[in-house]
């Protein structure tokens, strides 16, 4: 490192021009931008602050993205405020988001530390939905993480304010934000301490303390899972939720409008998923056809293959059917019942798991209540199959209708209760075993069922 | 009528004394009710007030409820304010509420015009939950209209009040309303204006009159259905909602944590609907094992006679079964499949009627997509199943497996489009023809499509 001409610092050092070379490469792939940041940490800030101030904005954005959080934060504290700006619009061009849209989120959040509050929130400031959704990415949230819905521009109050000055810095305030219902209180460090609500404010005598009046935060985590953080917020029926980052620091808020969305995209994802599809990309009447085959032929073809195995049951049994041919009368029938009982029970449980009435850890209570649930519609079934059957068919096929209509509605309970949290306790959608796969699977149990019973019975 | 020792109205006419006699009945019959009704709209007011005076509170409460809006209204105006206090009490006794609740609401309806909106006011006021679902009985209001779920206490503004006097008004009364971050402006008959939100309220000049700023207001009626409601409430974004009369008078306000859980309740009640079982009338680890069943025997049974459906289909084509019995292998998969295809669609159509991006009158469209989204499912599907059954098989049956899946996903994507479509248009709810009912539709349907086919392929 030498002093230049012009009294600043340049950068002499191999690492400085290894960190130059690989910027002005456009570095893409995970390889070069984590050789970028395992060479960049090593520079003293003031070279990173040289760097950043004379680079391309596309570059320089790059480099001040692979920083570590407190050496992003001292560099861009470190730099004038016309070059903060210009890095700020660097952040915010598609060809970083694309850069870093690009790599896996777990690579990306291995690589990408948080970035600091204050740039966060100069980043996002004044976003339309669009762009913020792309600069979301430059912040390195995960998919599906709240931090892609809040918004960042947020009122703040200081502890130390009477309510007085809180309430003449809102109402200067009032038209900007995107709603100030809510009043994150933060210390000088953007720290959230606390909210007040503006109600609470209006009503409060005018020379109170800020920090007195407000509590504690109903709050979440930029990174928290969207749907989680939603659960919470309308179980605490709240207008607006702060955000923090990892070191409980603001950075934005959760209004109740972005929550209903976020709701709304679950149910529709819910209710797709329930039903063997993928939740269309647009509105049904402007999908391409195309695109609705895509969102249902992998699923359709995924449970046609699954439905092989009931054709090999079948196989197994072929000769009673060829023995009994009125056995195959039947078939449509059971395994109706038994895909019907099985999709009502993983449909009552996958909505208490949504809602948050049931927990992985009641798994023993849920199959003990489908158990008698079952046997209880099992009997029922069971004995209007028995003398139904009996009546046309014989005393014998009626008693293998009998047994049979009761084991599988069990079958089907048990399952059907089972299998989402199956699915939620190893971390998947309860929505993925869906309504058709039970169906499927119940369609197989219930032919074994079936033809063992009959066997028996009958005496074949 | 004459005039008693102590100078007052005394009723003494024949219909008068029938009033007082059926009122000591305690009316509970629809007729007992509409011939009280008649009778005492043809009392003068003063005859009424009288009546009201003396009678005790629940028979007060009762005659108040039949008399038409207006006259309500007169009778009401000429009580002592004592009085007043006493017959709102009568009004929310539980006895009245049940005499009430328990017409059929289409006679409720017809019977009981609305309550004044200044009445309405003062009986939901300070009502936790429970009671005030009691007393939307009493204002008539029919079950699912979002009369029954707004709040009554709403902070109001006059037009012709000044920025500052209506901002010292919210201030003395922020803690008491259900909201004060939208604020209805009505005059001096409680006519709703418009609206004024408290963050334009708080930016505004102190000079300028309220009737300047605000603008007008997306309500809704009383009566107005609350799917509709809420759909229309989430669509604006809105925090809150004025709720009037036919009159267009005030009568409260839905808050957006209301209209949340009304979207979570029709959210719960269409997902048990769709899987064929009604939903749950509380939490499901706490509901009864018989509640269980009842939410689902019914269905379950309705599905089972119809499913009676395929054996007789089955039966038609007995012989055929008998003489190739290795059809029947294929009656899981086939059924199956068109039951997966029918409820992907229904699924989805379903959730664009529920959210609104597809109306009834789109019913050729629909049509149209969905038969060209199942002729290429049904290509796709009927391709591989005559390769892997044709191989397996023979290719004599791969022909009929062929051409059965292409016809059956044609029939079940047109059929699980049509009948959500279908049920809102007869003015039922999309969900009543639930995708177990699209199912064993398929399956019937299918299994024609199938025994034909085979029957002419293969010569039988």
């Amino acid at each position: 490192m030498g002093i230049g001409d012009n009294g600043r610092v340049t950068p002499t050092s191999a690492t400085a021009e290894a960190v130059q070379a690989l910027l002005r490469n456009a570095p893409q792939s995970e390889a070069q931008l984590e050789q970028l940041a395992r060479d960049a940490q090593t520079l003293p800030i003031v070279e990173l602050v040289y760097l950043v101030e004379t680079r391309p904005d596309t570059e320089a954005a790059i480099l001040f993205r692979v920083l570590h959080k407190d050496t992003a934060l001292a560099v861009f504290e470190s730099l004038p405020a016309p070059h903060q700006a210009e890095l700020i619009s660097g952040l915010r061009t598609r060809q970083v988001a694309d850069i870093i849209g690009e790599l896996d989120p777990d690579d990306r959040a291995s690589l990408f530390d948080e970035l600091p509050a204050s740039v966060a929130e100069r980043l996002m400031h004044g976003l339309d939905a669009g762009e913020r959704a792309m600069t979301t990415t430059v912040l390195g949230y995960p998919r599906d993480s709240i931090g892609r819905y809040m918004s960042p521009e947020v009122l703040t109050l200081r502890p130390t304010w009477t309510v007085g000055k809180a309430l003449a810095h809102v109402r200067t305030h009032a038209e900007e934000p995107e709603t100030i219902y809510l009043l994150p209180v933060v210390d000088e460090t953007r720290v959230l301490i606390g909210v007040l609500g503006l109600r609470r404010l209006l009503s409060a005598d005018e020379s109170l303390l800020v920090g007195d009046l407000a509590h504690e935060a109903i709050h979440a985590h930029a990174t928290d899972d969207r749907e989680n953080v939603t659960r919470r917020f309308f179980n605490a029926k709240l207008l607006a939720m702060p955000i923090v980052d990892s070191e409980g620091r603001l950075v934005g808020v959760l209004t109740v409008d972005d929550a209903v969305d976020i709701l709304e995209q679950e149910t529709t994802e819910d209710t797709a998923r329930t039903a063997g599809s993928e939740p269309l990309p647009r509105a049904y009447l402007s999908t391409s056809i195309l695109g609705i085959v895509r969102s249902r032929v992998v699923w359709l073809l995924v449970l046609a293959i699954s439905a092989i195995l009931t054709v090999q049951v079948l196989e197994i049994f072929e000769d009673r059917l060829d023995q009994v041919v009125v056995l195959a009368l039947f078939i449509p029938l059971l395994t109706g019942t038994g895909g019907n009982t099985g999709n009502q029970a993983a449909t009552t449980v996958t909505r208490a798991l949504a809602v948050g009435e049931v927990r992985v850890r009641d798994l023993p209570r849920v199959v003990w209540r489908e158990l008698r649930v079952g046997l209880t519609l099992g009997s029922v079934m069971g004995s209007l199959g028995f003398l139904v059957a009996g009546l046309v068919y014989g005393w014998a096929i009626g008693a293998v209708m009998g047994l049979t209509l009761l084991s599988i509605c069990m079958m089907a309970a048990i399952v059907g209760g089972l299998m989402p949290l199956v699915a939620k306790k190893i971390g998947a959608d309860p929505a993925v075993f869906s309504n058709p796969f039970i169906s499927t699977f119940c369609d197989a149990t219930g032919l074994i069922i079936y033809f063992t019973i009959a066997t028996a019975v009958l005496g074949l």
